[in-house]
Formats: C-alpha cells, structure tokens, sequence
C-alpha cells in the first residue's frame, strides 16, 4: 500500500513525525511536506514562481520532501512528480489543533486532503485537539493510527474525504469513535475591548470557550464530550436550494457599466 | 441601507477602493479591512494575539477602519465593534483575481463573506478576472455593482451567500450574467521541471489555461465565456451521502492506544 503523508505545519512538525511513527507498518509512507523556511505561502496553489523540492534528512535517515509551497503544492508535486507509484491513500497531518466547524475552510490540513480528493484519491485529514491540559501528540497519533488503520480496512471510495478529529485526552480515556457532520454554525465569539498603556484601544477575541457550542451530532460536540469525531466532507460549496431560487430571479437588464470613472 | 465593505487584499487595493466609489450612493458604507502592515495573517480567526483598529485616512477623508486580522476578523469586529448599526448586507472585494471553482476554499474574499452569512448577514463576494490582456479594475467595479444592485433589489435571504465574479474584459463587451454552480473538478495542473544554473531542480506548475476546463453550467465555464458568474454558496461541507455510507461501517473495537511511542 502506497501512502502520501503531508500536512500544514511542515516536514518538522512534531504531528507528522508522531503519525508516520505510529503508520509505518500499514504501507510505503511518503513524506512530502511544506518546508517551514517558507512560511506564510498560504493555502492556495502556487502559481506565480516556482517550486522546489528538497530531500529532508535526519541522522542520515530520509525523512521525507520539503517543498516550498503549500500543502495542496504537496499534494500535487508528490503525485507528478515525487512518487514512484501513485498513492493508495493521502493521510494529512496530523495538525496540532482541531479542525472542526466553520474553520474547516480554512484548514491547510483539510486543504491538502481536499486537493487529494479532487484529483480521485481517498483521503484523511487528521487533527488533534491540542488544550493546555493535554498535548500528547504521540499517544494522539496512536489514536489516530487506530482511526486509518479501519477506514483502509473498509476501502475509502475513490475521491472520499474524511475529517478526523481526535479529542484533547489521553487515549484510554477516548470514549469511542462517532461519525459526525459539520457544525456549520457561528461559534458567537466576542469582543473584550481594552486599553493599552499608550492610551490605544485593542482587542480580545473571546468566546473560545468550544464546550458551549452542542449540537447533538457535530464534529464539535463529538471532541468536546471526548470522541473520535469523522467528518465526511464534499468540496462543491454549491448552494443548490438558493440555486434554484435565485436563478429563477431576473437578471436581465443589468447595467454593467462603471457609473463614476476614477476621478 | 447599511453596507460592510470588506477584502482580502487590505484596505489600500485598488479593488476596494474602486468598488466603493461604484457603490457609494446604494447606502451608507462602512470599510474594515486588513490593514496591509499585517500580511501573512491568514484565514483564520485570530485567537492568540490581540486586534488593533485604525482609522485609515486618505486626504483627510476617512477611508475605514483598518484591522490587523484577517478578512473574518475584520467582519467580527466591523459587527460587534466598529458598526453602530448591524449591516443589511455585507460585500467582500473587488477581488484581484477570480475566485472560482476549488480555490473559492482557500479565498480569503469568500472567507469573509461565509463568516457574514454564518453570522446571519446576507453577503455577497465580488471578483474580477484579472488577464495580462485587461485588467481596468474600475470599469469592473462598475459590472459589479449592477449586479449587486440587482441582487438588493432581489432581498438576499438572510445568511445566503453569493460568489460573483466578474470575466476579464471591458464591461461592454460582458455577455450577461449566468447563474451558475461551482466547478468541483480537479484543474488538472502539471509541472514544468527545470534545472537552475547551479544544478539543481526546480518546478512550474502549468495547466493555468483555464479554458480548457469547460463544463457547461459552472462558474469557471461562465466566466471563461465572457458572462458574469454568480454562485450561491454554503459553508456546511458535510458530505451526506458519504456519512450515510460510513455510518454503516463497523468502528467497533478500534485500538486507540499508540503501538510504538516516542523512543
């Protein structure tokens, strides 16, 4: 079984390197990860300068490639141009820091999962909730070794996505595994507007406390009562009821000419 | 009518500033958007650090409010702090660049937009196909808000989400507006290896040929026609289909205990 490893850290991070630990007997693991000297390339495909790969080593081991992009780059530079053969499964993270709710759009780890999937290959976005009580990383990707192992057991459908969050508690201590949907609600953060010592206003995001946000079912229920939580994500964000509303709306007529020129 | 009018790019691109100036009499019009001095910030929300405000002017006009947050940043705080009325809608752009197809995952224009919908707010994203062949930023300002125009008139739903982008070329010669879904396909890029004069390799992606992704009915086929595309959208990935499928799938017994710890 061939398997593509990436995530949103970096080849360095402490997540990648604790999961391809605990999957290394389940297959051919392939590295291919941001190379953290450049950061900030945000989430998106790279276009307008090139990419370049590098073999990361560690005590003479090869650890994997560092590329200077962003995980979808990963993804799709393994697949061309890095693996001998194309990947069985894709495997993303495992992130320090849930995914769950609304911020699953903005995740690199789901990211790169997603251009997996695109491109037919199944794949597992994997995610650890990492808390000041509790941030073991390495007894988390034993977890989620746990999760992988059975997902490739029952055989991914080509093109399938799933978005693993494992709960912020020492593993014996996981309640089980419960398959979930999206928490697509607003988390009501708010604002504590302070002063600084130079008489300027900043402010706090609050709110972060995640155990207020039940909803019987969700990703974020599931981490916070201490499951394994599995997601199944699709990628077309087609609104397909407001679709069919507004398509019926008139659109004839429209002007579309700049009423006031740039002065 | 109160508007937000907010971006990815900062509140000093010509993209926002010409799409003001276009929207300027449909009501009262208030900017927050990243402050550029803040780069690299990300999608996210912003939890570890605090948010500044500044009034950002320009001539001794007042411009908006710039934050040093992200693009959802900017629409929490517009909300909760910097409005004194709640918006009747939000609009994000004018983009420098199309948002259409799997990218509307990784673009901080929609971002903004789908934290204003989950908040409840109507919102609609604007972006315009920047070409090396055209590129006059405020003549597409001026399709824009034709469209969205229209769509106030129409009364968005509350919390619905449109994606419109605006084809590269002169207003006049736009062919209509099309209402359409999102391409949910892989692009299908390639790289281009090279060797640098020092040796070593290097990548290009190619494949950015958008056109030749037609599939009738998608944004990327709309915009790539010359019509203006809008896209509903929603911000709850949950794959149905594939939840009732794995639901089914035995998650009995999955050892979650690390078989191999840190040595």
């Amino acid at each position: 079984m061939q398997i593509l490893l990436t995530n949103d850290d970096g080849i360095y991070a402490p997540g990648i390197a604790a999961l391809k630990r605990q999957i290394q007997d389940l297959g051919n693991i392939t590295v291919v990860a941001p190379d953290i000297e450049q950061s900030g390339v945000g989430h998106s495909i790279t276009f307008g300068h090139p990419l370049r790969v590098r073999e990361v080593r560690l005590h003479d081991e090869l650890l994997g490639y560092g590329v200077s992009g962003s995980p979808a780059d990963c993804v799709k530079l393994a697949i061309y141009e890095i693996m001998d053969k194309k990947p069985d499964i894709v495997i993303s993270g495992l992130n320090m820091g849930a995914n769950v709710g609304i911020h699953i759009l903005y995740s690199g780890t789901v990211a790169a999962a997603v251009e997996a999937s695109i491109m037919g290959f199944p794949s597992i976005a994997t995610s650890f909730e990492i808390t000041d009580q509790y941030a073991d990383v390495h007894d988390a990707a034993g977890a989620a070794r746990g999760v992988i192992e059975r997902i490739i057991k029952h055989k991914l459908p080509r093109g399938s996505l799933l978005n693993v969050n494992i709960p912020s508690r020492p593993s014996h201590q996981i309640k089980g595994i419960k398959v979930t949907r999206q928490y697509a609600r607003d988390f009501k953060e708010t604002f504590d507007k302070r002063v600084d010592p130079g008489g300027k206003a900043y402010y706090w995001l609050i709110g972060t406390n995640k155990s207020i946000h039940h909803e019987e079912g969700t990703d974020i229920s599931a981490v916070n009562e201490g499951y394994i939580s599995i997601t199944p994500l699709r990628f077309d964000l087609t609104d397909t009821g407001l679709y069919h509303k507004i398509e019926n709306w008139s659109w004839e007529g429209v002007p579309l000419t700049a009423t006031n020129k740039k002065s």
